[in-house]
């Protein structure tokens, strides 16, 4: 399945949300994109800065393009900086290569999408996310 | 205030998506983006085309950016094709000049945001942005 | 002489913008370019949407890529818009090709750089902009 | 209040420049954007180079985009270099990391744009935004 339900895509953001309420992060915003990479659906809570869409999205679709989840992507940047920076410019600047881009597998191992955090550290942002993808009964690759 | 309540957000999106299916539309998707063109929430309906965020972005977008919403693009742009496909260029291609990107102010006349939907015929994408605006006690200006 | 003053360019605007009060125009917006088409100054007046400034700066970069002020770039358009739309393009969008795009030279004769307003009617912008350039004892070429 | 008045924005401009001479700093360019990220104002004294506009409003837009002024963008910036580079990537190449990027608060704490300060030193420029800004009756964060 590579049309993640927008049913889906809301629980695993509300519970992302939830999840950061729960910690006391700072504001979060959450991007779910589809296994081709595509917006499904995106939220920005009140109080989190303008950009936050671009950085969320950054982090889930460098997780889809790549096939690798945010940290791997760190690793690979913290060991070849400028291979991932080549790979921002040849994605045309939309790869954020951090914690908080997560692969979302059904249980059956099939991609079906990826989430993208921001807002607190890039750590909280992945945990956020690991939740929600959770609770929506999916698999998350962090 | 420039910066639309996600609450509010929220309601807009999914009052919007219901008047899409009382209308029998195609599966719709809806951006609401903050008085500053930046985006607030978003959700693509099950079945709607891969690139539908970018459409819904274009529109709303291009009405923040110009103070224009998309009826007032479509008429510029019958009437002076040219200027809106600069227009497009100036803003990094987007700006997406037909209705359905609606301006929305509070009902003291302020802009908080605007709305992009797409996925049935341009008409009844901005038929369905109102109502949506409408139920979350705000102001739209298709 | 091709780096217009700041005391010259600050004139420049401010008499624009008194200009587009006189005549009751909508909220306007002014850049000044130098003669290598780099922004010297910029006003954006309350109530001008958010992206005026990219379209003065489109105005006023045009007329000094191509040499042409607004209303003979406009010409152009309609006569072959496919050409103004590559023009667009090769410039990466920056190019407006209607009037409010004014050139800007000495009395003798050099070229200083170049006004763009935006907000009103086209003729109206480059009303207001002639008479700001005129005010600095200078030639605008509309 | 999210559009910082050309009032406000004018006298941000001219004590900042003023500082800048008072410090007897190299010719500066300010300018300043509303919350939204938007360019209100902008002024580049003579004898500055040509591309001081496109430098003195990436550090004002990171600021706004990120939420985050200049001193934090390089504390950033200096401790995880990739991820800033890939930031400035997913905002199109326009986030310029350093200080001279000031967020601008009024006095109840809501935000209201940013300044953004180039010519000098990075701390020199922040210190001319600040002195701007705080003659303004507002509050900066540098």
């Amino acid at each position: 399945m590579s049309e993640i339900s927008l049913r889906k895509a809301r629980s695993i953001i509300k519970t992302t949300l939830a999840k950061g309420r729960e910690m006391d992060l700072k504001p979060l915003s959450v991007v779910v994109l589809d296994a081709g990479g595509h917006i499904k659906a995106f939220e920005r809570e009140d109080g989190a800065a303008a950009g936050r869409f671009q950085i969320a999205h950054g982090k889930a679709y460098g997780a889809i393009m790549l096939g690798m989840p945010g940290s791997a992507q760190m690793a690979r940047a913290e060991q070849q900086a400028y291979f991932m920076a080549a790979v921002n410019g040849v994605f045309g600047g939309q790869v954020i290569p951090v914690p908080g881009g997560v692969l979302v597998h059904d249980k059956r191992g099939n991609l079906v999408g990826a989430v993208g955090v921001t807002g607190d550290t890039s750590d909280n942002d992945a945990t956020a996310a690991l939740a929600g993808i959770e609770a929506a009964n999916l698999v998350g690759t962090a």
